[in-house]
Formats: structure tokens, C-alpha cells, sequence
């Protein structure tokens, strides 16, 4: 069954904010810190895949923290990586390939640890990339004025609303938080009205996105090798690719990595890797030592007003306000359970 | 005097490669690789600016090479900072901020040199952060079919053809191979046709731009402290801050930095400063130690021919084309002349 796609317009973004008055025009972070608690979602303990690398010089711990995206999108290649994180899998392996706005990537390759593969792992195919729309598997997706068949809804657009354009698809959205995209498809329903209805879902690349290193297309990856984004979202490798979640936490550990200098940016000598010391989904981990994370539910009324804000900017910062937005400068707010 | 922008239509992009023929698809590096000489213009070197930090812990040299943007964009603060490079004025300051997925920053801040200003440093303005277009100035303009008022365009656009859009402006373009924005008016010309013209313009923040860090508005800030950026690409400061040029080279040397851990990421510790050992013009270095580089010219078929191949990826890696790119997916091809 298909369901019709909630389009949040720039009339129902621009609404008046329902946020204490001040008389200092609000800055995105002051809707963050207003927004309630039954506006915020925790992620599952096995939505949390944790890479703790070596402490640093100064003798500070590196954890990388992802959160992985939840099924149906990308289902065998998350299957996987929690079959290969409760196997401890990658423990002994390395960070070995690091490419200046591009990605930094980790996992099986140079350094091997002789470990066989876990029997549960499943085979994974490029028809995962995406996924054929169904209810419910997504938060209200926003369409994009930029793609057909988007032509009747561009001229619903008032003259100052924002604009979430995207050249590389009819809409996005999220799926617990993370970034997806969508065709749409000009239906004629049930009474004979035009609708706009997705037809194709997937995960998109943003800075921090984590996917499934890959040989040539068809071969789609195991999982066994993973890479963080580190730069301008690469978004060519959206439906390329797997995408199988997003670095929440500790990204800096990855970004901040020399750049490899031998090909495709693959370190030249071992001392160069970064061992990993191991991969762990928080729900395996010590009760008192997993990590606990929450984002801000993006149907939520203030993450409305926080992208509308993020795309019309006008505190004392700033002159011209955006007008826009593009998904990835839409980065959903995530912080601790603690805070 | 008005100049009517040339459109690069789809029709146009998709026209037969005039690259030696091959069984494998290209992939954009392909039709980099067989560019011709005329279609490559070098960088003047009173554009580039080079900072020389350290050299690393190996003791390889750290330089970062900035094109400066032509004037008139941003030709105040440009202006500036040739003034600023000419008096050898930064050498003996620091990098002292990085922010991920932000930037880093560098220049005038916490490490002060007791240097008075140079008397040749002229005044600012928020107004010069966007251009009222001219003729000239500027490499073709493409249209971005998502903003008003492309309504009449994007009827022309064929099924299958790519998409430029951008949520943060009408149109994209270059000036001298560096990202611009513009607006696009509809008009009618002397012979009553409607027309898609640019009223204002003006460059854009892309992975690698660098700006003029300021206060609150309206300061516009001199030139004396700058930022490069080392995330996704930061839209909504366009027209709220100067962008002076980008780094061309050796942007690894300021995005692996470590991220400071002070308020608003400048570093805790003087110990932490990444010291400026000179920012020099390429015209001011003794003639063989200038660096000397060229970039694609984006008015060039082969350019055309790498930035529809950059949108609709089909080499053996792919199985998707995108069917579109942002204007920050498409870095001018940068190389150094002795190549």
C-alpha cells in the first residue's frame, strides 16, 4: 500500500515559532536546546556500532561512535556488520586509506588478522541500494523543487519560502535521523487528484556517512570494509553504494588522520595504519560503559523550525538569509542521553 | 550594459565526447587527461598566495597554496591581503582555531606579531560581498532550475537530462575556475522575449574556500584573519561574508590539524598554534620557487564534457548516474603547469 508523502511547504515551515519570546532573533542551537523531551528519540544500543582506536599522543581515548541505519535500508550490509562486530571481527585490523575530501576508510585489507569469516554473514546485491517505497520506514520526506516531477508543486511555492532543492533527487527526508532521498511519481488517486507519491527510497552520502568499500560494480561488498565520509558529500555514490549509517561521535579521530600518499590514498607503510583496537555494538558492551545517543525526531515540530531557521538565518551573524537548504547542510541534532 | 547569460542546456552537455574513441566508458579524469593545451589557463601569480607552515614531523615542507579571486569579487579584502602578504605581515602568527566539518582559521588572533597595519589597507564593506552583475567578469553562468524564476527553463529540460540545481542561489557559475552564485531575473528583451537574466552575483563557500573571519554584522572584517573550509559545503554564508579564494594545494595541511577543543574551536593551548612561518604572493618569491598552476577553463568543451561525466557516472565503478551534481561536486581541475 502506498502512502501519500507529507510535503512540510514553506507555509507550514514559516509558522510563528511556539518558542519563548525573546527580543535577540533565535539562533538554530536556541530551538535545539528548547526542544522537548518527548521530541527526541534514543537510538537502540544495536543501532550503536563503536571503533575504539588507540588513546592519542596526549593519552585521550579515540572512539568513533556510528549510527547504523535501520532495516530495510541497507539490511544485509548492517546485518553483517553487527554479525562481524559480536564476532570481534575487526579487532587487530587497521585504518589504512585516508583521501582529502573524500573518505578515510577502515577494516579488512592490508593488515589481516586470519580470523574466518562468521558463518551468519549473508550474501549482499547491488539491488540493496535502494528500496521500493513503503509505509512507514521513513520520517516526512520534504520534496525537493529541483526534479520532476515536482512541476505542479513548484508553482505552489510562495515567493519567500525556503527551497530544500536537491540536484540529485525529488525528495528527502529521514530514517531515524539519517538522510535519505526519493524519486516521486505524478499519481492520479483514488478521487482523481494529482499527487505526488515516492516511488524509490535510499541512504544518501553526507560528511560523516559511513558505506561499504567495494570492488567494480556488480560486486557489492560484504561489510567487511568501511569508510566514514570526510569531506563534501560525495552524493554521486548515492544508489552506488551501500550506506550503512553515520559517524555521531568522534569523527575528528578519523578526519584528523594524515592523508594516505600512496594510490587511491592507501598508506604507504604499515606504521602508518592506526590499529583498531575493536568494533563493538554498544548493546554487547558493559552495562555502564555504552554510549547513549538521542537525536531530534525530524517530524517533530521543532526540528521543523530548526531547518527552516538553518535555512533562513537572521541573527546577528548574519544579513542574507539562505533561503535553503541542502540535506546535508541539514545534519540532525544528536546528543548525548546524559545531557 | 546587460549581458544575456548562455545557458548550458542539457541538449548541449550531452552532445558526442570529442575524446579519442574507447570500448571502456571514461571516467571524468579521462576527458581531464585529454585536454588540450589551450583549454588550460594558468594562474597569474599575483592570485596565489602561499602559506608556509613548519614542515611536519618527517620534516616534509607544509605549503598551502591559495587562488585568490579576481576582482571585482571580494576585490576590497583581495586587495587587503596582498597589501598584508606584500609586508610580510602574518609570518610569526598561528593557526589557532579548527572547527570539523567547519574550518580552520589562521592569521590575526591570540598569537600577536606588535606590527602596526600597513597604511595601504583600505576600508570594508557588506556590501561588497555581491556583485551587481556586469559583463565579463565571469565564465558562462549555468541555470539552476530549482529557483525562481527558471519556471520557463525547466520546461525545456529533456527527461534525461542533468540537473545543476541549487538550493542556495538560480545559477552557478565560475570566475576564473572558482564557484560563483547568481540570481536570474526573467525579462523581457527588445524583441519581447522573455529572458532569464543575472541582476546580482557573487562567489560561493565550497570544501576549500577561504573568507575573511569577521565580528557580528554588519563588521565585514579586513582580511587580516582568515579561514579555509574543511567540511561539507557551508552555503548559508554565502553574501554574509567575503570569499577571497580557495586552496588550490595542500589543503591537508590545515583539514588534518587537530580540531581545537576551546570555545568555539580555537585551540586551549599556545602549545597547539600551528606557527606561520610566511604568507608570501607567488610574485613576491624569488623566481624559481614560485609555485605555478592551471585550471581547467570552465568555458571549454572539455570542461563542459567533465562536469555532464561528473553528473552521470557510467565507468565500470557505477551503475547509477546521478543525473546531477551541486556546484561544490564540481572542482575545477587544478594542476601545476610543469606538469
Amino acid at each position: 500500500m502506498m502512502k501519500p508523502v507529507a510535503l512540510l511547504l514553506a507555509a507550514t515551515l514559516g509558522a510563528p515559532l511556539a518558542i519563548a519570546q525573546t527580543t535577540e532573533p533565535l539562533v538554530p542551537d536556541d530551538i535545539v536546546n528548547a526542544a522537548t523531551d518527548d521530541e527526541w528519540r534514543e537510538i537502540d544500543a544495536d543501532d550503536l556500532l563503536v571503533m575504539t582506536l588507540p588513546p592519542d599522543e596526549a593519552g585521550k581515548p579515540r572512539n568513533v561512535v556510528i549510527q547504523l541505519i535501520p532495516a530495510p535500508f541497507s539490511g544485509t550490509w548492517t546485518h553483517n556488520i553487527r554479525v562481524l562486530a559480536r564476532g570481534q571481527w575487526w579487532d587487530g585490523m587497521s585504518v589504512y586509506r585516508s583521501v582529502d575530501n573524500w573518505v578515510v576508510q577502515w577494516g579488512e585489507g592490508p593488515v589481516e588478522n586470519g580470523k574466518d569469516l562468521p558463518d551468519a554473514m549473508v550474501e549482499t546485491s547491488a539491488d540493496g541500494y535502494a528500496l521500493d517505497w513503503q509505509t512507514g520506514i521513513v520520517n516526512t520526506l520534504w520534496a525537493s523543487f529541483g526534479r520532476r516531477p515536482a512541476e505542479e508543486l513548484y508553482d505552489d511555492m510562495g515567493e519567500d519560502g525556503s527551497w530544500f532543492n536537491d540536484p540529485y533527487s525529488s525528495a528527502i527526508g529521514f530514517a531515524n535521523g539519517l538522510p535519505v532521498a526519493s524519486d516521486l511519481e505524478t499519481q492520479v488517486d483514488a478521487d482523481g487528484e494529482r499527487v505526488n507519491r515516492p516511488t524509490r527510497i535510499w541512504p544518501v552520502h553526507c560528511y560523516g556517512s559511513v558505506g561499504v568499500a567495494r570492488s567494480l560494480a556488480p560486486d557489492a561488498g560484504s561489510g567487511t570494509e568501511l569508510y566514514a565520509v570526510i569531506g563534501h558529500a560525495p552524493r554521486q555514490l548515492d544508489r552506488n553504494i551501500a550506506v550503512v549509517g553515520k559517524v555521531i561521535d568522534g569523527i575528528e579521530h578519523l578526519s584528523t588522520l594524515p592523508r594516505g600518499t600512496g594510490p587511491a590514498g592507501v598508506y604507504e607503510t604499515v606504521a602508518e595504519y592506526t590499529p583498531i583496537v575493536s568494533v563493538r555494538l554498544s548493546s554487547e558492551m558493559p552495562e555502564g560503559e555504552r554510549p547513549r545517543f538521542r537525536y531530534l525526531d525530524p517530524d517533530s515540530d521543532s526540528f521543523a523550525h530548526w531547518a527552516e531557521l538553518k535555512a533562513n538565518r537572521n541573527d546577528a551573524f548574519y544579513t542574507v538569509p539562505a533561503g535553503g537548504a541542502d540535506v546535508c547542510n541539514l545534519p540532525v541534532p544528536v546528543k548525548p542521553v546524559a545531557d
